[in-house]
């Protein structure tokens, strides 16, 4: 990435591979890499360490868990299942021993590729309301005090996300938010089939809907976990990298690549089948959230 | 209505119908009627003025004017624009100089007679963020800073509206709230033609979804308008009215109709077009606030 | 059932039940039973066998097999399949060595109690083009070539679905058809938990959105299957119900039930959670049509 | 447009544009121009009148009348209702004195840029079940006999759209077709703003959805009108639009854009806001249509 064109992704993964492609090693930036070809399952932790690595990649200090799995939006049961549960897993470790969970869905549930969120909440079992009726023990399967709320976005509601967030925390007291998002990416190969999980929360900018401001830790006074997908690259991303193929005099295509970034700037790229795969992405989420919650055994995360 | 065998209605029109139809008048309630015959708009204000019309009543103190308009889901738009204009003139009257407005969707969105609440929400026009970021004077239009919240039910959330709603509340500080809800009738006549407006909010076990704790002044803090129109009918409710135009020995009815009551628990009575109707009724009642919001002249109210 | 008053159902099976409580045998009539008391599935078949069977019973001469499950809408995997695969068993039996089957969505899908045809036909595995394209042995696991359409109610298209359904017969040649629709109930007890599968196609007047001609083997030339559940009751049913438990003057309450049945003509009883039941039963519905129309092994029908 | 990477475009406009930048003039294809500036109407008609020019242009012999109208989607009423009512004047002029016409609405009411079709045939004005019942002068306002069809897609049917529609117009015998379609085109310009009417009906490859077969008056033997807007572009397509503008070895980019081409391929640009906007679309088209069937007085068209 050179000049003043700022190319987009919300993943860290990307930010730091458009760093390794220019041989840049950056100091405060620990990167851990496990694969597990069988299942095609690939993770990729990006831990930024300090304040240093957090400037150079633009994102906070925190660990970024990237989950590659093309099987996110498979049909197959046995596929999908496989990644909900290392999903889950990653989920039970980031909360620890908070018992008491508000999941936020973040995004608008009008537009398609922005209804992540709203759908993936549409499908949890949400406990809070049995617990405060019926105690702890109602049932042998929910461990977890879970909570959710779809908060849709400003233009609907007049409202900052996280002020809406903010008052039902004080008001419900969780222990931990997760809150769910839909994605920027920088190329379409990453669309759908990958997971960013953080304990950095959400940050201002980011996401499909460009969130206005942060939901984070220091925001709320208790740790957010932001789990979010990608479903759109903005279009002036795709014809910048192909651009950046082509070897010509840098100042020229500047210019040109702005232009452009410009005519494009309200348009962006998914894949034609969009509305069914947001489908099956949101039940894989929801399914890794409900084990997350339940007390079901899953295997190990190493 | 005798005997053990409730009737449920959340209009306060109907249950003072029923006192009426036995003659009996009560003290501490007051009644007042208004009627346009050409435009079959037909008001009925019923005061609730003191703690022994609160309990003979079933209900709090304060004022339920209820507009009865067979337009209140009519396709000609001229029709229906009255009817808007109608109410916004009382929302307007009952906001008084109170600028800032928070406006709560109650309900279900995925249960068709339960979704007026939402529906209302999605068509409103939101002023807050606008506020906020360019000032008062970014449109001559909009006199009111107007946010609105659609906080789902509890099988959903987890948590109560109440927690929800008061949590909003703390954090966004708006000077009143109007909650839109959906309402269960004692008479089939009466289904997506009445509108209940009342200044003492929503009250536990009212609403089609059957709200378990109110949302009341004493509780937010701010004064409460609650905007209600009929969608249902118990389905226990018809077969006890139609018994009752039977002449019959009063014990042998009375245990026919509980054990009616309970086998029809959970079905409700409503118009075969509910779909279409939910989405003509919640945009007279959007219009009707979004002008109450605005600075446009409207008819006075007598 | 006396007098003028028609308490209207699409089940044979209440049809000769209404027979069957004043003890009147009918001629031409003939029925059998099964119990599965493990599973809690019940099958009635009313065999009409003679004109005069078909005048006393108000419907065509042919099979009526009818499927009490309380599990059809369950959410357990396992229960639901049962019922599933129970209902398949039936499609096979009545489709024979037919391999060319059009599938038909009968009903309104913005009209929820309505929506069940076009729910169903959602969820089929579509097979006709694929097997143009590769021929029949594309696919080991899909037996017959199935094509379906929603033909939409005649407000909407201004034709019959008898027109519809007839051209595109004769364009595409299928060999036999399957109707899917909803029915209206004598009974709330029966709403959603009961499958009525016959070889005598769609009466004129049957079915939720009341039919104005049938889809019969006579009107299109095949044989029409029809698989309905009874998602509603008209209103005026269970008023007239609970009257006739009330021994009273016969012929005040008749103009007393002629009133209500008027009153009530444009409502109709459903379950609460309509919205959420028509989504699994409409699941059921496929996954039976699915299995019958597959070579997987299914236990044997007696 | 060089070498074998096709960009695609289902506007004869834009395929005319392309002959024109490289200076080359078509015979046997004439062009028309009109503009109202005041209204932002810009009308283009090609037409086509020779098989050399048909050859060149890759589109039948025929009219091709292209609107172009930033308000196509305008939430202005009165913006919006021009570009109705000069659709409207097209319509009527193609249609003549034919009375009874068919709508279809092509796409796929499950993907959003590919629902057009669908949503303008719900919102249609459907009166040849009304003809039928009262005769033509049953209301005064409508002089056609509308009906009208939603097909849905191959992959939901098994069927071709054309097997479809020739049965019913073979059972229903209506004197036109009127197929609407959402449309790709090659600049994201003409997104959503941009409506195509045609006599020569829908080709083979055409629309979002790439319809296999054509419909047109020689496969169904009346006149069929198509009309289009423009919903997505395809991705490689904006890809290679901006590297035409950067000056290089011309072997080695059309490889490189065949290796794009292809990694994009079930990729598409859409607007941020394609659910609203396809909302907004489809109710002008409706309109334009509904006001056509009618006698209601428009401005004429020249």
């Amino acid at each position: 990435m050179q000049g003043n064109f700022q190319v987009r992704t919300d993943l860290a993964l990307e930010t730091r591979e458009s760093f390794a492609k220019d041989h840049v090693e950056i100091r405060g930036v620990r990167i851990e890499e496990a694969a597990d070809e069988e299942h095609e399952l690939y993770t990729t932790t990006v831990v930024i360490e300090t304040e240093n690595g957090a400037r150079a990649m633009g994102k906070p200090v925190g660990n970024y868990i990237t989950l590659e799995a093309p099987n996110l939006s498979s049909e197959n049961e046995e596929e999908q299942r496989r990644v909900s549960e290392m999903l889950a897993g990653y989920v039970r470790k980031l909360l620890g021993e908070r018992d008491a969970v508000l999941v936020v869905g973040l995004g608008n549930r009008e537009v398609t590729p922005d209804a992540l969120g709203p759908q993936v909440v549409n499908q949890l079992q949400i406990t809070r309301h049995m617990v405060r009726e019926y105690g702890k023990s109602y049932s042998g399967k929910m461990n977890r005090i879970v909570s959710a709320v779809v908060p849709g976005v400003m233009a609907q509601t007049g409202m900052e996300t996280l002020e809406m967030v903010r008052g039902i925390v004080r008001e419900t007291k969780p222990e931990a938010v997760i809150a769910i998002d839909a994605l920027a990416a920088r190329s379409t190969r990453r669309l759908n089939r990958t997971i960013q999980i953080t304990d950095t929360g959400i940050n201002p900018g980011s996401g499909v809907g460009n969130h206005r401001e942060g939901i984070r830790e220091d925001l709320l006074g208790i740790p957010v976990i932001a789990i979010g997908v990608p479903t759109v690259v903005d279009a002036a991303t795709i014809v910048n990298d192909a651009m950046e193929q082509v070897a010509e005099a840098r100042e020229y295509q500047q210019s040109l690549r702005e232009r452009i970034a410009m005519q494009l700037s309200t348009m962006f790229v998914t894949p034609k089948d969009i509305d069914e795969t947001i489908r099956r992405v949101s039940f894989t989420l929801a399914e890794a959230l409900n084990i997350a919650f339940s007390d079901a055994p899953i295997s190990d995360i190493k």
